[in-house]
């Protein structure tokens, strides 16, 4: 695996069940004891927030706490950012005070490629949302969280996504968490399908490797798997609806529309919800859906990343066997 | 003892009792070489603050790093719940990421009980502070507070406050700190007299276990303690004063009242004082006054809470001894 | 040692070189597999921060959580201090919950002393800037800066720079960085000479130990190293110069001025650079520009201060030698 997590675009198939496949082991770390591996222990992780983000923010805290590494957060408002410093200063900072990985969440698509072609910066970059372009960890947690549902925790081991079909609906065009689950999904075999208002779905999509349609009904008839993306009300205006309702009508998850899926499917949502606009509180806290799920399994996700990007030192993983994990009871 | 604590006025004489107890063994941590438990190594602690608090806040952050928890800070400010996110959906996502206790200050009373009794959590709920109604930790610091000056703290030990005469001065209505120590006191057996001026005295106050004064010279020559409030000056307006001075007058404590209290009666305060409003600085800074003592038992008392919500495997505390409490050394 | 870091001005040429020779052994700690020493575990730094430096509070973050202690961050915005909370309450609150170190930054000149001598805290005070005054572990990482670029990292342990000559150039009048540079650097046998604008020299400074001149380029002919001032735009104002580039002109570092400078002499610079302004990009980048060693070497300093100052039970450092520093291996 190479040193960055930048795109999810980049990951191979092998990348990519490497990645699935450690963070089955490290969900297993909840369940022991003491909830947490020694393995990062001395690796600071810094996490470099350009926008808000709690929720982003506290899960890669809360995952490289679980691998022991020391968590310094630096909020780029009211830091010397605002005041003009450049994104090279920032990240020549960083590295200067020996940040062995950063995770980067910015408002510019790019950005952290830029930080981690740069030179500037020795340790890992994590890519943590990047204007519309990707948000690689959530594509990773996505499909871990399909390979868990569809598959199964210890039968997926090992195994991608094959064959299974994956409806992502909503604002593609500004969306980073469709970019990467396109890709990703993509990489493991799974056939995706958009389906977004045709003022929201993005030039050039042809040469996505997925489908388009306007037809949800007809389209979740047949997913193994439907994602509903959060509307960002600020987004939305007259050009694209009459009201709110409208959408929710044509775009958005009610009981009466899932109950049209098949049986085994799942309903996704990267959250916060929007109950009543993109899902409906039915749907939300329906079993079938899965968005609670997803952010155990974000933690999961990121202790995995960090633990193969950081983790160079230790003992390979043996995916699948969760012995050679070294646990701090056995130290 | 339960899961969550939301309440002072759900605490039987026992739980409090152990929980002083507790905190007794936790103030002598710090004398040891390393002043840190290992009991919560590997639980998390999210501090959920919809409001700011630094000082609960950090109180908190201190406990449960003094028990080796890790810690995680989530102000809501800039946080999607800004953006519209309901408590329900934070909730779940806390819980999702496996915090083993929330510890949550809220502007709306009852936003607490409503975390704890919707089965979003399965982790404790600890209440910080919710609107006007409890603040708990702060009740138990002040009766921990109480027993060590009053009874002693190797005296104190299994011990309650019966017959103790506590008098708590200001604005009662609004005060979350008044209404939990009227609660925990009467349990503990004190007899609580609270003194406020006519329209800062909430409805209904003839149901709460206390009396109620208006004479506050009086009261204050029969008190074990006396407790000052905090003046909110925000909420102070011509309605009921024409000027701080005569609050002051009529409802500050001055040296000169003070020397009228028994000589063994002490002065609280739960901070940060308004010197010259409710308080003069000659009583906040005489030795009779506890309010730097009641910051240290904070944090005592937080641990203790945390100990006894979340350390369900370990051995239990034999109260009083001090022995039972595998720390760091001994590991 | 004192128990405080408060200004530069106090430190003895004793004081200063085992602070720059304990930053030597600090500075290996980043080799080890774990990039941490075990020393002050158990014990709590507080960053008291009233004005935002995120770069500041996040070095003394890092050398505080390498040393394994435990960091609250106090922001003073939004908290009671906002209130109207006096620094004396803020302070024994802090000293109250614990806090072995309080790490202070400060919009006034003279705070972190007031804090020091008040006997409110009984842990030590370390000055992280205040006001113009002060902002001593800065001066004493350009000093370590200065000794390991022009000496040499081992063959400068116990030595001070004696003779070397050192420029400051820019704003002084309004300059904690340079005030607290030209005492560090006087007491340690350099000689310096500040250039500036004639209004942005304060006055008094005729009794600083140091030499003012107007004329740069005949200055750095003569430097070991230059160190160029961050040029705070909101103070420039038509007064001063009619432009920027007038500034940059006659107070900037340019690659022409850079190659009048003796061929081992050294650029500084605080950070964050305004490059254009104050200094070329090209300069910047140099190999002669060690802005970002200086940030490296502000964790290895703040390590050192922290270690000096808090680390009093534990086995004497041997300056030099580097065996004696207990690590987390060894424990």
């Amino acid at each position: 695996m190479k040193r960055h997590l930048i795109s999810a675009a980049d990951l191979t198939r092998d990348d990519a069940v490497l990645i699935l496949d450690t963070a089955e082991e490290m969900a297993r770390v909840a369940d022991r004891p003491i909830k947490k591996l020694p393995t990062l222990r001395g690796r600071t992780v810094v996490n470099l927030f350009f926008e808000d983000s709690t929720r982003t923010r506290i899960s890669f805290e809360a995952a490289a706490k679980r691998l022991s590494a020391d968590v310094i957060n630096f909020s780029a408002k009211g830091s010397s950012v605002s005041k003009g410093e450049s994104l090279k200063d920032t990240a020549l900072t960083l590295e200067a005070m020996g940040a062995d990985a950063v995770v980067i969440r910015h408002h510019d698509s790019g950005a952290p490629h830029r930080l981690a072609t740069s030179g500037w910066i020795g340790g890992s970059v994590v890519n943590a949302g990047d204007g519309t372009h990707e948000h690689p960890t959530q594509a990773l947690l996505d499909a871990f969280t399909m390979r868990r549902r569809l598959v199964g925790a210890d039968a997926g081991l090992g195994q991608d996504l094959d064959g299974r079909r994956i409806t992502i609906v909503g604002d593609i065009l500004h969306s980073r968490v469709a970019r990467s689950n396109v890709h990703l999904l993509h990489t493991l075999g799974a056939e995706v399908t958009l389906v977004a208002p045709p003022t929201l779905v993005p030039i050039g999509v042809e040469q996505w490797p997925c489908e388009v349609s306007y037809d949800l009904d007809a389209v979740v008839a047949k997913s193994d798997a439907v994602m509903m993306l959060r509307v960002q009300r600020e987004r939305m205006n007259a050009a694209f609806f009459p009201t709110e309702r409208e959408y929710a009508r044509r775009y958005g998850l009610d009981g009466d529309r899932m109950s049209r899926m098949p049986e085994h499917a799942i309903v996704m949502h990267p959250g916060p919800m929007n109950r009543g606009m993109e899902i409906t509180a039915e749907v939300a806290d329906s079993p079938r859906c899965t968005a609670v799920e997803q952010v155990t399994n974000g933690v999961s996700i990121r202790m995995a990343v960090l633990y193969l990007l950081l983790g160079g030192n230790e003992p390979a993983l043996t995916a699948g066997n969760g012995t050679s994990t070294r646990t701090e009871e056995s130290k």
